[in-house]
């Protein structure tokens, strides 16, 4: 499996780990000391993996999450470092209702660890969010 | 072209050929003894190529569907095998006005049959549903 | 990077591009005298490069649009020359509310420019069409 597969291969088991709340297996996926930048959908900075995990099973642990990744734009940079760019939707359903719809895209920095590549930043930007409120609110 | 492009352009054309209703060139797809597994998603164990194909005439060919499938992790287990899993999203519309929409998980096998790669089992695993009744309801 | 890579960081960028409305980048992924097909969806033939970008400015300069690309079925031709056809979604969104929501394939046709793989013809056909109805209508 050459880098392009590989890292394709990584960003897939991203999506299906997060929507199906393996968080053990989700959290191989990164590079310890990952830095996550959702500032531009309402969110923060986050530094470092094990923060990462437990800011998303607190966020979205009781919604029923959908993330899809659409024609990766990737570029290997060195032979253990490679960035790549990701078109995104995700659909958040809430126990209350609450519905989160999203478009954006992924923007992001692999690298190589002991064989196998994992993700070393994310930022997301995006296009448009449609908001559909729930019972609570 | 190597299994790995070979596996994605199989399953590629199983998505453009079910939603123009190739049924024919759909039918190539798969093994002769093909097992599909939809129970998952209120179906049941299907056994034969042949009889697949007349179910899903059966089932969806009224309809006008769309089948996306996203993020492939595929794993090649030997020169003539391999599995993969699709992250997927469906639309059907019946002509009463029926929608239904659904988000899930194909976990496939494959196998090289005469050189050319074809669908030896599918299995469907559900994250969400949408239902959305139509005039005869 | 292979040209089955090539090709679909072709399109990557063209979806992103689009969607992030930098139309000088864009242009640059076109065969100068390329043709655009989307009669199929109520629109025309278009000959050029240039003319194409003019029109799509103008045509959807002032939506939001999202346009997703998925499974491709890519065929290289000729050293310099591939076809293929890719599932598509797209959501354009109008300042008055208008939306349209629109799902089929592209059939189109590439050529390697200079080294670089460039869309030479695109034919844009329809499974379906949801439209609603913005504020002015």
């Amino acid at each position: 499996m050459d880098d392009y597969e590989a890292i394709r291969a990584l960003k897939a088991r991203y999506f299906r780990l997060m929507d199906t709340k393996d968080w053990s297996g989700f959290r191989q996926l990164f590079c310890d000391d990952v830095v996550i930048d959702v500032s531009g959908s309402g969110g923060e900075v986050i530094t470092g993996a094990d923060v990462f995990v437990d800011f998303l099973t607190d966020r979205i642990g009781p919604a029923v999450t959908i993330h899809h990744g659409h024609t990766p734009e990737i570029e290997l940079l060195t032979p253990t470092t490679a960035q790549g760019i990701w078109a995104m939707e995700d659909r958040l359903t809430w126990p209350d209702g609450t519905r989160v719809h999203g478009f954006g895209h992924y923007h992001e920095n692999y690298e190589k660890v002991d064989g196998s590549w994992r993700i070393r930043s994310q930022r997301l930007t995006r296009l448009h969010t449609d908001f559909q409120p729930g019972d609570s609110s």
